[in-house]
């Protein structure tokens, strides 16, 4: 039943993909300094070189103790404590303290030799210049930061490969880091194809429509932390498409060109990557709806990928398949997901076919107190579908559909 | 009970804080070229002035034609029909097609007058140069994408306040946008204070700590898509701190100052804003924990926030309290919420006190199919508590605890 045309020719299963992510290796180290850093994935250890805190600090702020000074006092029978003085922030009391004294400390202080609590200044009465009345007892080491209670010297605090968060950043700056070796943000190349795409300054003329997947995609690989560099349309002819391939490679890590990826008479993506030098094709098809005219080659060492040129489905192949080697050139660990995802009630019936992977846009809606999942169907041509859609989600390959008020995952678009 | 001391004096509900929002406008508009748009707050409703597309195309490749020619069709009864040529990708069709005809077409391409809809390449064969024989019967639409059928012209299809996703630049592409009117980003200035605290690339003494803060507050700012400025440490005295803020406000959008806001005795930030020319200070305390004292002024027109000094209770009010502030001010619309959380089941009881909002940091853990969230309970001078955690559950005013086992919403971290 089929015509005589080119086909498939290695369709794989999706959880296959990711087992090439290990043929690609991250693009390099470079130093940045700290305030660069949030966004960035850590390319080294971190070693504390200090305790930290290295001095006992007060959380609270109130009068630094022995806890043993206290201990049985309340409002009706207040232990009376002698105040020697005042703690100066970021110095160093010169003196150390005895069981009945008291000397007055703010938050973050230091405390004194002897002193092992803080009583809550709301939990004191001053009786006069010198003599403070305690109403309630403290435990050693209640109100106090021990040296080394957040982090002890030698220990290893951050892992190469971890994404740098804020508070990453934070622990790089309390341990003095003015800089730190990161992973270089990888350089994506991309390239639309197809002789009824114009550039977006242009009034398309009938039949033509302008150039949608050069800024979907280089979008896309913003938001994944990378660096995209758009390499323009280009028109179906062979020499064409290689020279501009030749030309990305030369300047990328990885490279996607959208459109001419499937079978298609006049579809050249697989016969320029395979013209390429030191090409290696890896897959052409993947069984995932939308998305399954996706190709995957390694060319020259770095990963080359034909894409669907319908917009929807290129964004989904990005988001879902593509990402992940990107992160993964990027350095990022194979660490714990941190990508939440969101439960909500499928609001209809949702038929799917066995043997392959279906994505499904979705609305999210808040109704009467529960949320809901609106499938958005649409022909994948469709960049309303994607903009109307909070999420995806994934319906597996041996599911055979998915009942209205199904509990499902939604994955963030 | 209390000692002689300043009290908080105007302790407000969380739900209260948010009435204040309206009190601050977005901080103005400008024009960026498209490849730049993504995350950034659109400023101007944007009208389809085309219909999207603006010709019928083709989701396929196969054969132009009209529905009825194959109505009845199937392998064993095939319909025969002429081929009259081949569309050429981006061109229109100078001829147009009747009953019994067909034209070839490749997904993309313009339908000729007369077609009204398209056959798979897969479901024909063929019989010689100009005949072909189709198995299946296409219904008139079918595998075309209709003249306005993504966009009709005249439709708003952005509105100001939405944050422009991938999804919305390849839209603002479709209709030829070279550049966009957003929302500029607001400038956040940030003030750490305190005499203990001294710059990352000094050796502290005793009793002294680095400054986090400043870096965990702009690693936050610049993750809400804002800019940040640090303007260093400020030490307790009243005239630095109130110099330093008259050169933050008159730079800035919106001023954080960190440490200083509780009532210790050398609290000074409550006093320096109170004294600041043309000052309203809307609350002095959010019934949080952690995050009490924190204070929102309206300081000549912009909002100057008092955050508490210790890391995590600054990081836990930003993300909860001042972010939003910093999204309205960038021009977000109170549209849809698209923050995803994710549901977990609590792994411990955790007891909470009635007559405030607690935020719990969490750990997420897949085990056994189930995710847990599992509390890290650390007293909040702790970054490593922040480093170890992937989000916050909120336990509300009214609730005296959470059980084991009950199912939670975690906000990412």
């Amino acid at each position: 039943m089929m015509n005589a045309m080119k086909e498939f020719f290695n369709v794989i299963n999706l959880d296959e993909v990711f087992e090439y992510i290990h043929k690609f290796p991250p693009v390099g180290v470079e130093k940045i300094t700290l305030p660069q850093t949030v966004g960035r994935i850590l390319a080294e250890d971190i070693i504390s070189d200090i305790d930290l805190p290295d001095f006992r600090r007060s959380t609270m702020d109130g009068f630094a103790v022995q806890g043993v000074s206290t201990f049985g006092a309340s409002e009706g029978n207040p232990a009376y404590l002698s105040v020697k003085g005042a703690v100066v922030m970021g110095e160093s009391p010169d003196y150390s303290i005895g069981p009945g004294e008291a000397v007055k400390i703010s938050t973050g202080g230091m405390l004194p030799q002897g002193a092992d609590s803080v009583i809550m200044i709301e939990h004191t009465g001053k009786i006069d210049e010198t003599t403070i009345e305690a109403y309630r007892s403290v435990a050693p080491g209640q109100n106090v930061i021990e040296v080394g209670e957040d982090y002890t010297k030698g220990t290893t605090v951050l892992t190469a490969g971890t994404k740098i968060r804020p508070q990453e950043t934070g622990l790089l700056a309390a341990f003095g880091k003015t800089s730190a070796n990161v992973y270089k943000q990888p350089v994506i190349g991309i390239i639309s194809t197809g002789d009824e795409i114009v550039t977006i300054d242009e009034i398309p003329g009938p039949g033509q429509i302008r150039d949608i997947n050069t800024y979907t995609l280089s979008g896309l690989v913003q938001q994944t932390g990378a660096r995209s560099v758009s390499f323009g349309i280009v028109h179906d002819y062979f020499k064409a498409l290689s020279d501009k391939c030749n030309q990305a490679l030369s300047q990328c890590d990885m490279v996607l060109v959208s459109g001419g990826s499937s079978v298609g008479v006049r579809d050249l993506t697989i016969d320029v990557l395979t013209s390429l030098k030191d090409t290696n094709i890896f897959f052409h098809g993947i069984s995932i709806s939308p998305g399954k005219p996706t190709i995957l080659a390694k060319v020259q060492r770095k990963a080359f990928w034909g894409l669907p040129g319908h917009v929807v489905s290129a964004m989904i192949v990005y988001s879902r398949i593509v990402k992940p080697f990107v992160e993964h050139i990027s350095g990022l660990a194979q660490q714990f997901d941190r990508d939440l995802r969101t439960q909500a009630i499928l609001s209809r019936n949702l038929p799917s076919a066995q043997g392959r992977v279906d994505y499904i846009r979705v609305r999210l809606l808040h109704k009467k107190g529960t949320l809901w999942a609106e499938p958005i169907l649409g022909k994948s041509g469709l960049i309303n579908t994607m903009v109307q859609a909070d999420g995806l989600i994934e319906i597996g390959m041996n599911t055979e559909g998915l009942e209205k008020g199904t509990e499902v995952e939604v994955l963030p678009l």
